[in-house]
């Protein structure tokens, strides 16, 4: 067999790639990505493919060999020859990956042996053809002494005068095929690559959010400060909160201060929106008097450490009219014919509380430092994770440098995208860096639509760039099914927001079920929060928390489960108020089941079509189902298993499957 | 307004691109190509967005303007922020296109004022922001005279002190915005390419093809010449081809021939199988001695051209143990260690007649320039199509090579895979330049099987690479259906193929509902013409020709919509006998529906639901239908429609819908 030529076979279609290669995709330190690629050649030949990976920028892609520092794993065939495996980044940053591939001349070579042998024909020459082929490997200069040793055992075996039956069987040894496979001649091999990874730190790719207002969390009628509202932690910790996120600490703007429920006509001592930053004390700087000094605000970075959470910012890219660079950079804001400054608008909302900022000055360079600036700021006082406000209303190329200029040097800064617009604007700040975004979820409510969407989110091409963070209600959102739906909704809504994607979040008040809106019809709360102090019981008996806390541990005992969309399954149950979603490691060996009963009102009873071969279990043999909320297992037998769920009981079943 | 930054608006997922626009999509001279792609930015304005077009390797490309030579058109907004049009490449060779965006600032400007002017809002700054905007567009270098007046004269009419609400519906008139869009800034617009299209001569995107074999054209018992199969060319024409292609037409060897029915013991006056080439009378490059000279094929050529059919020769890799090669090139053969060469396998199937060659070896270039200078040899003599046999048992580089090697010089030469294998390799074949495909179409037969594999074909990114060629019998594949349905099966599976694909072929017997099998099971033919000459009546009056000629017809009469896969469209129809599908041209206004009975046995009636607003059609008026199979006109009014099709009288209705 002669020397094959570079090319023959065709690596296509790799996986995860965005935009070419040209962007990275994204994977999270410690958790499989899955690989793919279309790998075909001309003929019969079996392939073999392998995935490489590893830090970039370590010398060229050579296909006998991955650059120094890297690791190769192979690929396995799938079907429709896309071969499939995965690779674990170990580290946050950049990261590398290629795929290679080469014929399997001595495997393909076996195959055909055999089917011959089994078919009665003489097969003398084949086994010679495989001798030659082992011993022309044995006189290639790279090999090891063993390696050399093995192939020549090879090549005499295949050689040897001895009946067909025993030569067929040694050929076909695993040790050979091994061997063979292990020592195919790869400088013909065929590269694909380098494609780049982005790899986020474990909180990038599996969080559970809490927000709150400090203001809030006052003593004896009084606004809350950080000092105060340290007080909250510990409970939120408890609940298992990975992350607690407050809306912007800045000072707020005097000028067309908000009032309560949004009213232009606010008293003296309203204390304004939050998102409208900027007042004589400072800007994005600054802190709100209110809530302390700097140095509060470190000790509350502390605080938030010791109790085992992160601190999230709101990144608000606005300003209040009062805000300090409204006067020391007129520049940075559109200024109208008359000299005045339009606010903010998303029809028909208006925002008159603040301006926006003009991308398009001509002070563009000095603009987009000094909004880097704010960033290294607060990473500068320990902050290590930001929720970006209205993204989609900034330029799309200024959070591709942005991000990048963190990460350059901060590689384990999240960014999480508050983008409620269309789908293409949403995917394009995943695709240019944001960890995570703010999805459609409080919008997917009925079975269908939780389906299309579930579906959706964990198509490849999107799980190679976005990452869903389902919030079950925000300041802004209270969804009709929160409103109507009472308590049981609340149950309902946290199980699918927790137990469906990779990241979760909570505005304060939903462990005690504030339902009531602005007025009928509205997702706004009545006395919203963005306008007032709003102070709570949190230590009611009804309260969610113990709920939110068992979910929360639920999550994390099977963290990659729960962490991976792209093993997210949809399965069939008989049922239109029922959703059954599995939840899968990557090796198949933790699968959670998630059953929920989407009607807060009625009881409904169905039966589950479970598509068993996703789930790795056999169709013949009994399995357990333990549900992680109630502790109770039950013993079920092939794809149709009967559920009831009384929404005055639990909303879900949370069913950890074991095969026996 | 200070200037836009080049980047703000994002062009992703351009199509047609293929493997990331490292190889050319598919175009075909003089019929429209869908453009598209994913145009955004941040904010809410409005977008413009143009494809621009031209031969490659004018200049780069700049956002201001198009590359010398080139035409730009606009782009109109879709949904979800995908733009659409069209270009038509005009001449067959390499072709390049690009998009281009930017904002549409005056738009969006226009469309925010009369949303505030509405609303009852003091609209004056408003007005002075767009009279500035006019203004400044004015005072730009590069704009015409009558431009520059046109501007002033809109910056005074926004100006003036008139009313708001004429200078409103001033701002608003087409001609302002037109004037606004066409000369809006682009020094900062995004451009995405150029991305390369291969454009091929309108026949290898629009084709009929008859295959026969000139040696059972013979007179008197003898086997047929070049110069008595001439005598079919005429017939053939009439049926409505454009191309008539033959199986090889070399020398056939003499070892190991086969006989009548793939018999390995033929008898001495057995023709064999023109697959086995070469013999001692020469190769690749010779003619059978029993068709004639190398001028008596010179002549075949010219008649085939006067009969206003092109002629179609059959490419195949591969000797008979007497070609000359064996001999002269030992090297280009596998062999074993014994000496000898193995013959080619297809398992089960065995090609005791021919030799594979050996792309591996050494003396590789030779063999590539070899095999490319056979194809040159016969383009030499006239030809410009080849039909080339089991392509996938080569080398796909090899096919790269070859192919861009015969269209650097001859653009309009157009190859037919003949690859029945997996999809990912067919595709590959297309992809590295294959002008057209054979296909699954032979193994389609129910509605499902339909529909899935219809659906699949015209998906963007198969259309872009992958033409398909519907055959409806090959001397290889004679299906079951054809085996048992009788000639209503062959009737309806010529409506199927002539009128769901671009290109569909036929080989000579169909017409006359040629259907024994060799035996039992098998799709060979019984007294295959693969072995033996198989003599007919072709003046047979249940011939099928006239069907053939009809359908045909209907092709060339609307021809742009039997082209475009691009438009093909499933509708729903209430019976799992019937397949409705409708064909149309690029702007709507030439629309095929075909309705198929798949049942060869029993008549059928069903209630259409057609997608009125896929057909552009109105569901409130009534609309022709006008059956061309019969001449026949309906009147159908929106989308329920009865048909009946009984396969004795006619197996389908090929309804011209015309809107009143």
């Amino acid at each position: 067999m002669a020397t094959a030529f570079p090319g023959r076979v065709v690596i296509e279609e790799v996986r995860p790639t965005v935009d070419c290669g040209r962007l990275p995709a994204k994977a999270t330190a410690g958790l499989p990505v899955q690989v793919s690629a279309t790998v075909i050649a001309d003929g019969h030949d079996l392939l073999l493919a392998w995935v490489r990976h590893g830090r970039p920028g370590n010398g060229a892609m050579s296909p006998a060999a991955p650059p120094a520092g890297w690791r190769e794993l192979p690929l396995r065939l799938d079907k429709n020859d896309r071969y499939g495996g995965s690779l674990v980044a170990p580290r946050p940053g950049p990261w590398s990956f290629g795929v290679v591939a080469v014929a399997d001349d001595y495997g393909s070579w076996l195959r055909d042996l055999r089917i011959r042998f089994d078919a009665g024909q003489e097969v003398g020459l084949e086994l010679e053809e495989g001798a030659l082929m082992a011993e022309r490997r044995a006189q290639r200069q790279s090999l090891s002494g063993s390696d050399v040793r093995a192939l020549t055992a090879l090549t005499g075996t295949l050689r040897s005068d001895r009946e067909s039956g025993p030569r067929v069987a040694a050929a076909g040894q695993p040790a050979a095929l091994t061997l063979m496979q292990r020592t195919v001649d790869r400088s013909a091999a065929t590269v694909a690559g380098p494609f780049p990874l982005w790899v986020d730190r474990e909180l990038g790719g599996f969080s559970a959010w809490y927000e709150f207002f400090p203001r809030s969390e006052g003593t004896k009628g009084r606004p809350g400060s950080f000092a105060s509202a340290a007080a909250r932690l510990p409970a939120i910790a408890a609940m298992g909160f990975d992350i607690v996120y407050l809306p912007p600490i800045h000072p707020i703007g005097q000028s067309h201060r908000k009032g309560a429920n949004n009213s232009l006509h606010p008293g003296p001592d309203e204390p304004g929106s939050p998102w409208a930053i900027g007042a004589s004390g400072g800007g994005h700087t600054a802190v709100h008097p209110d809530l302390g000094t700097l140095a509060d605000f470190d000790a509350f970075v502390e605080t938030t450490r010791a109790a085992g959470l992160e601190l999230a910012l709101d990144y608000a890219l606005q300003c209040s009219p009062d805000h300090p660079w409204v006067t020391e950079h007129p520049q940075w804001f559109r200024h109208r014919p008359d000299g005045s400054i339009r606010y903010a608008e998303n029809p028909p909302k208006r925002y008159q509380d603040i301006f926006p900022i003009n991308f398009d000055t001509e002070d563009r360079a000095a603009l987009w430092n000094a909004l880097r600036d704010v960033l290294m700021f607060w990473i500068g006082h320990g902050v290590r994770v930001f929720r970006v406000d209205n993204p989609h209303t900034k330029p799309l190329p200024f959070w591709e440098w942005l991000i990048a200029q963190v990460h350059r040097r901060h590689p384990d800064v999240i960014f999480l995208a508050e983008a409620f617009t269309r789908p293409a604007v949403m995917m394009r700040l995943a695709t240019v860096g944001f960890t995570q975004s703010y999805t459609y979820f409080t919008w997917r409510n009925t079975k269908a639509e939780l389906v299309e969407y579930l579906t959706e989110l964990s198509e490849p091409q999107s799980v190679a760039c976005f990452r869903p963070n389902f919030w079950v209600n925000t300041p802004d959102i209270l969804h009709e099914t929160l409103q109507h739906g009472g308590p049981a909704a609340f149950r309902l809504r946290l199980v699918l927001a927790s137990m469906l994607a990779p990241s979760w979040g909570m505005y304060s008040g939903y462990e005690l079920y504030e339902a009531a809106p602005v007025r009928a019809g509205s997702e706004e709360y009545l006395d919203s929060e963005k306008y007032q102090l709003r102070s709570r019981e949190w230590h009611d008996p009804r309260s969610l928390a113990p709920g939110v806390t068992l979910v929360n541990q639920i999550r994390k005992r099977h963290r990659e489960a729960i962490a991976l969309l792209s093993t997210l399954h949809v399965h069939q149950v008989s049922s239109e108020h029922m959703l059954c979603v599995s939840r899968m490691s990557e090796d198949g060996s933790d699968v959670l089941l998630v059953i929920v009963n989407l009607d807060p009102h009625q009881a409904h009873e169905a039966t589950t079509w479970l598509d068993l071969a996703a789930l790795g279990i056999s169709a013949d043999r009994p399995f357990a189902a333990h549900d992680e909320l109630t502790d109770t297992t039950y013993w079920w037998r092939g794809p149709a298993n009967y559920v009831r769920l009384d929404p005055v009981v639990q909303p879900a079943h949370i069913l950890h499957l074991r095969k026996l």
